[in-house]
C-alpha cells in the first residue's frame, strides 16, 4: 500500500498533531497544512495554506494531488465554538476543500463530525439508530456539511467516512477546558469549580483519537463512525483523579447549576463500528491519559 | 412602512425578474444583484456583484445595508443542476451572503428552498409532518444551507422564512423544461415525447411563485413555508391543454418508462401555511397560465 498521498489538515492542530506518525507508519506521504510555524515532525511536506481564504485549497490540491483526505481543520476556540460564526466560514473552507478534492482525482476521505450532532436525550450514540439533533451553530454545520460530503463524494466516486469525535483531553489542550482547567489550579494551588461532576462522558486520549481516524481513513468503512471508547466517565471521577494525584482534592468546588441543554446525564459513544467493524481499540487508559496529562502540564506550563 | 430596504439576489433570473414589482408595491426599496444585464424594471437599483466570488458579498452588503433579504440566486441549469457540483459553490456563496447580512445588521430574510428536500412517498408534503428526504446533490445542498441558515439567523437576531417551491414554469422559461419543451414543438410542428404523462405535480405560475416569495418576506412568518398551489396537476392535463390549444395533439408521443426516484405519482403541497396563515393564494389559473405561455413563446422566441 506504498504510494499513498494523505492530506492532513489542521496537522499542527490538537488532535491532528498526533496522526502524523501513525500515517506515516500506514505508508503514506503526508503533506499538511498549517497557517502558523510547521510542526516538529519528521518527513512531513507542510503547506502554509489558509483554507479560509478563497482558491487556497484550490491551488494546493492542484498542486499536491493527494488520494487521501484527512480533514480536522476547523475552529475550536474554547468558550466561543459552540455559537461563533465562525462555523459557518469552517462549513464553506470544508465544501471548497472537498471540490477541490474531487476535482484531483481523490479516492478516500474522512472529515471530522462531533457527539454534537447526536440528540443527547438518548445517552447511548449510534450511528444508525440515534435521532441526529444538532446542537449550537458548532453540531448544525457539522451536520450540514456532512450531509453535503456524503452526498457529493458518493456521486463523485470517493470513498467516505464521517468520524463523529466524543470528548477529548490530552498534552497541550486549551487551558480554559476541564481536564487543564483542573490540572494548572492544582499545580497553581488554586482553587477551582468543577461544574456538571455528576454528568456522565465518553473521554478518550488524543493520541487514540488520532490513532483511531487514520485507522478509519487507512479502511474501507463508509458513514459516520463514533470516535469513542465506549466507556462513559463520571465527570467526578476524573476531577478525583487529577486531584488525589495532585495533592489538593480540597481545592475542587462542585458548585449545582441549573441544567441546560448540553447536561444531558450520560454521553457515551456505541462503539459497534469503530470495534466490531473496524477492530480497533483504545490503547490509553484514562488513569494513564490523565497523568500523561498531568506530566505534561508539570513540564510544558503549569505556570503559562 | 416606508423606508425598507431589500436585496434581492437573481433579480433578473426566471423568478426574481417577477419580484420586483411585487417588493416595490409594498414599499421596498429594490436593490439586486446580476452578473449580466441590467433588468429592464424602472427603480431598480442594480449591482453587477457576482455571489460566487468571494467577498463580493460582503463588499456589497457593506455597501447597500439592507434590512431585508430576499435570496433566490442558485445554480438551475436544466438537465444539470439536480447533481451538479455547482450546488456546492451556492452554498458557499448564500453562506457568505448570510454572513455578510448579519455583519450587516440585517432583520428579515426569505430564502428559496425547494420540495427536492421532501421524501416524496408521502405525495402530500407538509412542512412540520412529512419527512425530509433531500434529493440529489441539489436537494441535499438546499437543504443543508436551510439548516445552517435557520440556526444562523436564530442565534443573531434575524428573522428567517425558508420557501420551499414546488413545480413551476411560465415565460421565458429554459427551452428545455417541460412546458417550453411542449409549447416550442407544437409551435414548430415537430414531434416531442412527454414523459411522466401519468405523474402528478403541484405546479405555480411563475409570477404567483414571485407573487407568494415576496408575501412571505413582507410577513412575520419563520420556519419552511411551503411555495405551490395545493392542487395536484396531471402532466398530461398540461400537454392536452398545450397541444389543444395549438393544434398539433398528434404531435406529442407519451413513451413509457422505468420509474425512477424521481417519479413519485403524486407530489403536492400542503398549503396550510401559505393560505392559512399567510393567507396568499394564487392568482393564475393553470389554463391561464399556460395560455400566457404559449402566447409569450408565439412572440418572443420559438424559432431560437
Amino acid at each position: 500500500m506504498s504510494g499513498r498521498r494523505v492530506l492532513l489538515t489542521g496537522g499542527s492542530g490538537f488532535i491532528g498533531r498526533h496522526c502524523i506518525a501513525d500515517l506515516q507508519a500506514r505508508g503514506y506521504e503526508v503533506h499538511s497544512t498549517t497557517t502558523g510555524s510547521a510542526g516538529v515532525s519528521d518527513g512531513v511536506h507542510w503547506h502554509h495554506t489558509d483554507l479560509l481564504k478563497d482558491g487556497q485549497a484550490a491551488a494546493l490540491l492542484a498542486d499536491v494531488r493527494p488520494d487521501s483526505l484527512l480533514h480536522l481543520a476547523w475552529y475550536a476556540e474554547h468558550g466561543k465554538f459552540w455559537q461563533a460564526l465562525e462555523n459557518l466560514d469552517w462549513v464553506r473552507a470544508s465544501i471548497a476543500l472537498l471540490r477541490a478534492f474531487i476535482a484531483g482525482g481523490g479516492r478516500r476521505a474522512v472529515f471530522a463530525g462531533s457527539c454534537a450532532e447526536y440528540d443527547w436525550a438518548d445517552g447511548h450514540c449510534r450511528e444508525d439508530s440515534t435521532p441526529l439533533r444538532p446542537q449550537g451553530l458548532y453540531g448544525v454545520s457539522k451536520h450540514a456539511f456532512h450531509l453535503i460530503a456524503e452526498e457529493a463524494a458518493r456521486r463523485n466516486g470517493i470513498s467516505c467516512a464521517w468520524g463523529r469525535i466524543f470528548f477529548l483531553y490530552g498534552p497541550d489542550e486549551q487551558p480554559g477546558r476541564l481536564v487543564p482547567l483542573m490540572i494548572r489550579s492544582q499545580l497553581h494551588g488554586e482553587r477551582a469549580a468543577c461544574s456538571g461532576a455528576e454528568l456522565q462522558r465518553d473521554y478518550m486520549y488524543v493520541t487514540d483519537v488520532a490513532s483511531a481516524l487514520v485507522a478509519l481513513l487507512d479502511s474501507p468503512l463508509e458513514g459516520a463512525v463514533n470516535i469513542g471508547s465506549g466507556q462513559a466517565t463520571l465527570i467526578r471521577a476524573m476531577t478525583d483523579h487529577i486531584t488525589t494525584k495532585c495533592g489538593h482534592p480540597e481545592l475542587v468546588d462542585f458548585p449545582v447549576r441549573e441544567a441546560a441543554q448540553k447536561d444531558a446525564p450520560l454521553v457515551v459513544a456505541d462503539t459497534g463500528r469503530l470495534g466490531g467493524e473496524l477492530h480497533w481499540t483504545p490503547r490509553v487508559s484514562l488513569d494513564q491519559g490523565l497523568d500523561l496529562a498531568i506530566d505534561w502540564w508539570r513540564q510544558n506550563g503549569a505556570h503559562d
